[in-house]
């Protein structure tokens, strides 16, 4: 047949075919280049070698330089506005619809700001990250002062290009959590503060706390190491496709759903360090895992949002791992591995010292409850430093008046104050409120599972999370980056996200503890 | 300045600096290219889940891919023809001059062969390397033998684009081990032939062995694998760059000078066999290590050839690690470890028990004395093969025959005989001649260094090996593939390759211990 007798309709459906099998081989390739750089970062955090960093840095900013040379170059741009005018007339199904939107996407956080802007802000993210962390070791807040001034004015300036019709705070906001606002978290934090602040100083005034004697002491980290590997694999991590690995700071990636990293940290003297880490990273691992397979090789492959996949982690954490229900199975473990130390100990003994609530300075090692303080406090300060009402200068001082009054303690430092973390100087102002959004959304999951007739607590003193799997993974995990945090959310409970079924859970776990 | 008034020198300098910026740019992009492939084939073996399997081959894919669009594009080309110019003017420096040397010999590998030629080879050795996989667990030699024949007709054609003017089989040897050929080899294995194959025969008939007893039974794990830990820190390696892990078969790789992979293996019932894998190995990390840490992140950096790489490897198993002088610092790392066991033995019990000549079928087991026999067997074959003078169909007759010729022994089953090594399904016709001139060049070397006035006995006996390491480095190590082997060692001992030194060596060694 000559080209010229071609009918238009089959012309068009062989340029669609191309620039689907084009999309595939961008697809694999920047595939390919992700997967090069995670190992690269996780055999960094785990086995490299000290002298490796060096080596390590160039061939990630190769890999860097590689994927928004083809994710942002002009052709990759062209195929996809064909791609999304064939989705308009109805030509993709659903997953590649998904996929077209998605890599437009993820192809404008990078495109839509000017190269030699991004690379100011990459270089002045490292330069405020090596001052960063010699200040947080010397607790010296003016050397990273005018880092953090930098900071917010490249993510405002940066903001301008990504959506000039918003707030630059929304726009980070959005950014990290799409669909997120300061609406939505305005809603969610009143809400926090209104429960919590009270219900804290409830606790503190009542005086009684649960004694920890009974996870005190030291307990011996290669048989730490062992339970963890069998906790895992009974929260229902599929051990086939995990590494488990150290690293100081316990995290968790995945190259495919085959392939998930998950990294832990054991300490002598705090056994049930290790047992909570295990569960919140195994949620993250069963949600990478729990990604429809088809979505491998592609931008729809992993969670959906990160206050998405911390509600996972923080589901199996929380809301499973810290209940009530759960908590002779933890013991049965405990004693299995400790039985000189464990048995004879009474569950209720066990409960409350697994539960205990302590106002204390540091976020990543807060309780349950008064974790969402940190975050309310770092949402509020954000806010400000967005709008010019205090500058880096102003921190200290407004931290210090946060967690007075948040949480009744005085910072004695800032190492263990405004320097404690690393978010601020990794360019990562608007990412915080994530975190706890995720604590939230898993009440209102757990209500609908018990509203569907789920046997909750059930379930999880038997040992068997299988239904609660089950629910999650038809409900959130296998739609993978198919389908934006809320949408899905708001599919899975068939209702709006509600801040009630979190803080009305914390009051009343809690008074329920402390007897109040 | 006008372009038109800037005189020509000036044009050609500003030319040649953009176009040695270029050079380095693809050079930067094979190194993480490069870096890539490693860690995936490091954490594969190593850590890697078993679902990891498809997804870390569809990386691979890419970057074997993405490597060969960089290297041997036609822009890759004109630069490389540009600066080969340049250099023929003088114009490049000694480094310069051997980067524009090796990527471009580096290129040829690749470009000088059909894209459609070499993909059909890659397919070929995949899917020989599936059947041979399988036929080596069941012994069948049926099934794979239409395999081999394959892959000599392939390898032979592919030689004619490589260099039409030379034998195939030259043509092969020359690819795995630059300036080598069938003559070279053919002078080496006839001095072998004719030494070693009567000394077994002497040592089988004169029926007095070694008892082994010291080193037999069994020896916790854990302990073995923390005194490899310490014998490779003995051996000089710098632990500082270097990542020891557990494979099922022992190897090195390396992504910079910095970052060294060394792999090996604990036998609960073979305590030597990780303390010579891990002598063996660190022989090659050192030769890493030792390369000009300038060369990084170029073509230069790593080791010259598999037979210059295999001469350290073998230096440190061998010729040290297997020495008279060496026992005693050995012994005293065992009783370290094991006072039980150890405590008691005598050393020249220990050196004869190390030692003791059996020979035997598989290849990767064989005592010093026999090895270069299992390599002189392949030698014979990979000729007869390439001249058409047996076909796959021959090779388990011809096998058979001369194992019985040369050890003296009966081969069983294919499983322990010609399928025993994977290196002819994977297209490495004319690989092992190398591992048997690693072996030999060492000697050479040692007689070097002796005769320069080093106390090569005294060095070895103190357990600290300074003096050779810096030997070795400076001859050989820190030129990385800046020089050719040939040259390189010609250079190191003043003197061409004579297989002698290494023919004496056994000979003196091996008449000794059975006292002949």
């Amino acid at each position: 047949m000559n080209a010229n007798t071609i009918p238009q309709h089959t012309q068009l459906q062989e340029q669609l075919q191309d620039d689907l099998a084009e999309l595939d081989s961008i697809e694999k390739r920047l595939f390919a280049f992700l997967y090069a750089s995670t190992s690269i970062y996780f055999n960094g955090t785990t086995v490299d070698p000290v002298k490796a960093a060096a080596g390590r840095g160039e061939a990630l900013t190769v890999f860097d330089e590689e994927q928004r040379k083809l994710l942002c170059s002009p052709d990759t741009g062209e195929l996809l506005e064909r791609l999304r005018q064939a989705d308009k007339c109805g030509e993709l199904d659903e997953t590649r619809s998904a996929q077209v939107r998605i890599l437009s996407r993820d192809r404008a956080q990078q495109a839509d700001i000017p190269f030699d802007v991004a690379s100011d802000f990459t270089r002045l993210r490292a330069e405020a990250g090596d001052v960063w962390h010699k200040a947080k070791i010397s607790g010296d807040w003016a050397s990273f002062e005018p880092l953090l001034d930098k900071i917010v004015k490249s993510m405002k300036h940066i903001a301008s290009y990504k959506d000039a019709s918003k707030s630059p705070y929304d726009v980070w906001l959005n950014e990290f959590e799409p669909g997120c606002d300061r609406a939505l978290y305005d809603n969610f934090f009143e809400a926090v503060k209104k429960t919590v602040v009270p219900l804290v100083k409830s606790i503190v005034a009542h005086k009684y706390q649960p004694s920890r004697a009974c996870v005190e002491g030291a307990f011996d980290p290669g048989l730490q190491w062992e339970l963890g590997r069998e906790l895992i694999k009974l929260e229902g991590v599929d051990t086939d496709a995990l590494v488990l690995a150290k690293s100081e700071h316990p995290f968790t990636d995945s190259l495919t759903t085959q392939h998930v990293f998950v990294t832990s940290h054991v300490y002598e003297h705090d056994v049930l360090s290790n047992i909570f880490s295990i569960l919140h990273e195994g949620g993250h691992a069963l949600y990478e895992q729990g990604v429809d397979s088809h979505y491998n090789y592609t931008c729809l492959k992993g969670g959906t949002s990160m206050g998405m996949h911390e509600t996972q982690s923080r589901f199996f954490e929380n809301i499973v791992g810290h209940s009530k229900a759960f908590a002779p199975v933890l013991l049965d473990l405990l004693t299995k591995y400790f039985p000189e130390r464990m048995s004879g100990v009474k569950l209720d003994a066990f409960y409350a010292a697994e539960n205990r609530v302590t106002p204390s300075l540091i976020r990543m090692d807060a309780d349950e409850l008064t974790y969402p303080l940190h975050i309310l406090i770092r949402y509020e300060m954000e806010q400000e430093l967005f709008a010019g009402d205090i500058t880096a200068r102003d921190v200290p001082r407004v931290w210090a008046q946060k967690y007075k009054d948040y949480l009744g303690i005085d910072v004695p430092n800032h190492s263990v104050g405004a320097l404690q973390d690393m978010h601020w100087s990794d360019g990562c102002i608007g990412y915080f409120p994530t975190y706890a959004l995720g604590s939230a959304y898993g009440n209102q999951l757990a209500a609908k599972m018990i509203e569907e007739g789920m046997d909750f607590d059930g379930v999880i003193a038997s040992g068997d999370l299988e239904p609660i799997r089950e629910w999650l993974h038809s409900r959130i995990w296998r739609y993978g980056r198919s389908k934006d945090p809320l949408v899905l959310f708001e599919q899975a409970v068939g209702a709006k996200f509600d801040p009630r079924f979190y803080t009305e859970y914390l009051e009343k776990k809690f008074s329920d503890i402390y007897q109040l």
